[in-house]
């Protein structure tokens, strides 16, 4: 009547107590931070005014391991280690010969993974004497995440919550205040980076871009009292999530298999890099070969259709210059899109490897996200978030075409979080409204155009 | 900056194999449910209509233990053992000297405790070639739970949704949609039961009571193809919530200390009872002297305004008439009543023993108890659920009182489930707009004068 639930479940003591940073592994390293004027490459000096020593310095660090600080571990035991999972019940429905496992991050307080990066975040900042930190959200994960931790260790938050989010999603909102934290719409009027877009644009829905810039302004102009947080693309972000993929690590050794494929959806990069970093470690130094596949929606398809080039992280221009996989800073996903996944670059980290082939990617419509999305639900009764649902569409071409070939393949995926606060979008899918979007050639042509003309100072030189 | 965050875990070796039955200890047997027309005593057939033989066994059953099915228990191994965690952080700011521990039924699929009981009735129906169940939802905790146990066992459901609750969280909605179910708000023009209801009152928001008239209507009327489960009150839904008190006795055991209050929300008393049932064993036979605090909702008191009386155990008056405490089975809580908790009635062991004052309860306003809801998730970083916010607010009570008294004093409660679904009664409670209801006692004495006129045999004889 029902399959064998098997879940494999670590002690407290098993929590890591390093983070794996990848830049100590990467054949070659990661293209310079530039001054956004100058283009010169930046300092520690110049992240200051945003970023707490600690962080600048795990942001270039090229030591393999960080340790994780035991105030930071302590918090991590709330929730840590969380479970991995052999998906018997969707194997089955499948009909598949592959076995697929699932690291699930959904049991954190927050909901999802980025409580694994913020409780470090607010951590480091609050050792440094910050007085207030300032982040923006999309879909509000993020937003979430960081009002915990700073609520944990005792630090104001200011956040900016792209405005079709903050209208569609109010219990977000109510969340991140009952937490403590102050909530507005973004592009607001407390800003100049804000007001400038309202001026253009009075209507516009928001996007990831335009609340970076906010937040960071607002840090900006603090005088040094204020720093700025950011929930994924940077390196010291990607890092924290590591303690995910060396869980996994152990429990699969626990499963007695090891994977062929990890799956992961791509946003900003750290939900995938957290559970594969570790596996590429071993890809890179223990001769393993592992795949890893990146899932990223088509409406918002920044490895699979963007290039890689330096541009802002931010949609005015603020920010220093980075080297990523880009749609251009002005990218806004179409309101038809459900759920996150919808920043404009990717995650230095994850560009160059992409850029490397040591990772592959694909971009997967909405519609087959969420019939994706209903069929693990059913099988296994846990509501994924719509951004790992991308990850599990991506399982299911695999473990179909593991049928198809009659191959025992292992397969691997970071079911980064629940759908609870989702259930609108799936309210829509059900009700036959969620239409699948491509994003239009001319549109990513003309922001092309527009990337600032920077050239790589590594590659030229 | 941060306190040690404790939390006690047990292996998946460590699930219980078999459930505590108190029917075995009771110092008095529970007066027999009788018949709705003849008033007397009923036996197993007088169930067979609504139930599987296998839990009408279970609700008479006098054996202590009940062993757990392996199909079950596999089941549970997808979230159980849940944590058992020292609120640290929550004694500190309430500066109490009392240790404060909770069991955290949370992490469950459907978010709350209810699956336990749900996954059982599921099995032992599909088990017996039932072909469909029927059951009716409040705030939507029971209905999810029982969404996800059908769907697991391969049985279709029909759920009865308190109106109010369905216009009000159509997002749980959703999530029964998304498991296979169908669902209605109720009353609903599609059973007599619902549309004798609409006749006199077409715009009633609706009440579990009359949900559950629906509910049971379309099993009994389905020549026995449909049967009809139930989320609390009953004996074997008590006894299937044991496994929640078994583990956190283990739990309590690797902390080193016992109980001396264990604290949990009742509403229908299943939540109650999984937790404090293991605890009143030790009490009866192991002399063990533990308090058992039941809190309910000012605007719901069917313990601490209510009669131990025979009562339907819905609204219309279809069901067995069972001994408990009730506040009348046509009692509606007021609108302005946030969460669950608004069934009349009272499980009719709970009623037992608290009429044999083997237990405390005590009524709450819901000002009080949402304020204990944010003092609790701003310092444990978990969103209660409103039900056992409740709990809360009485564990607020007894460890500020221990702070007055200078007694070092431990606290269990039953944090059974989290407020992902209900941040819209938040927002109401952020936003000033919800307010406390004393339940006006002219409507109880009315309710009580409606009472059916009918003598417990056990004590006229």
């Amino acid at each position: 009547m029902t399959d064998a639930i098997t879940r494999y479940d670590l002690p407290q003591t098993a929590i890591p107590r390093r983070w794996y940073n990848i830049q100590a592994d990467l054949p070659r390293p990661l293209p310079p931070v530039l001054h956004p004027a100058t283009h010169a490459p930046i300092g520690p000096d110049d992240l200051a005014p945003l970023f707490p020593g600690a962080l600048i310095q795990q942001e270039v660090s090229t030591e393999r391991y960080i340790d994780i600080p035991d105030e930071v571990r302590e918090i991590y035991k709330l929730w840590r280690p969380t479970p991995l999972i052999r998906a018997r019940r969707l194997e089955k429905a499948l009909d598949t010969p592959a076995h697929i496992y699932y690291k699930y991050e959904g049991v954190s307080p927050s909901g999802s993974h980025k409580l694994n990066t913020a409780v470090a975040q607010a951590y480091y900042n609050k050792a440094a004497g910050v007085q207030g930190l300032t982040t923006e959200t999309g879909a509000g994960q993020w937003g979430t995440a960081l009002s915990i931790a700073c609520n944990f260790v005792g630090l104001p938050l200011e956040v900016f919550m792209v405005k079709v989010s903050f209208q569609q999603k109010p219990y977000r909102r109510v969340i991140m205040q009952s937490f403590g934290s102050s909530v507005q719409a973004s592009p607001s009027d407390t800003t100049d980076a804000g007001r400038a877009v309202l001026a253009q644009d009075p209507d516009t829905t928001g996007s990831l871009g335009i609340a970076i810039s906010e937040a960071v302004e607002v840090a900006a102009k603090s005088g040094g009292t204020k720093k700025y947080a950011l929930g994924s693309v940077l390196n010291h972000v990607l890092t924290h999530q590591t303690v995910i993929g060396q869980e996994a690590l152990a429990q699969m050794e626990l499963a007695g298999e090891f994977p062929d494929v990890v799956v992961a959806c791509a946003g900003g990069g750290s939900n995938l890099g957290g559970i594969a970093l570790p596996f590429i470690h071993l890809n890179l130094t223990a001769g393993k070969n592992t795949r890893i596949l990146a899932t990223e929606p088509a409406a918002c398809p920044s490895l699979t259709r963007g290039v890689y080039a330096y541009d802002f992280g931010d949609a005015i221009g603020m920010t220093p210059l980075i080297k990523m996989h880009t749609l251009g800073r002005r990218f806004i996903p179409p309101p038809v899109h459900a759920g996150g996944l919808r920043y404009h670059g990717m995650a230095s980290i994850i560009s160059e490897l992409y850029d490397q082939r040591m990772m592959e990617a694909t971009a997967i419509g909405q519609v087959e996200t969420f019939k994706a999305a209903m069929t693990f639900l059913r099988a296994e009764g846990i509501v994924p978030a719509p951004e790992p649902s991308h990850a599990i569409a991506g399982v299911i071409r695999e473990a179909l075409a593991a049928k198809e070939s009659g191959e025992k393949k292992v397969i691997l995926f970071h079911l980064c979080g629940h759908g609870h606060f989702d259930m609108s979008a799936y309210d829509a899918f059900v009700s036959g409204q969620l239409h699948d979007y491509e994003y239009p050639q001319e549109l990513i042509d003309a922001a092309m155009a527009d990337l600032p003309q920077v050239e790589d100072p590594t590659q030229a030189s």
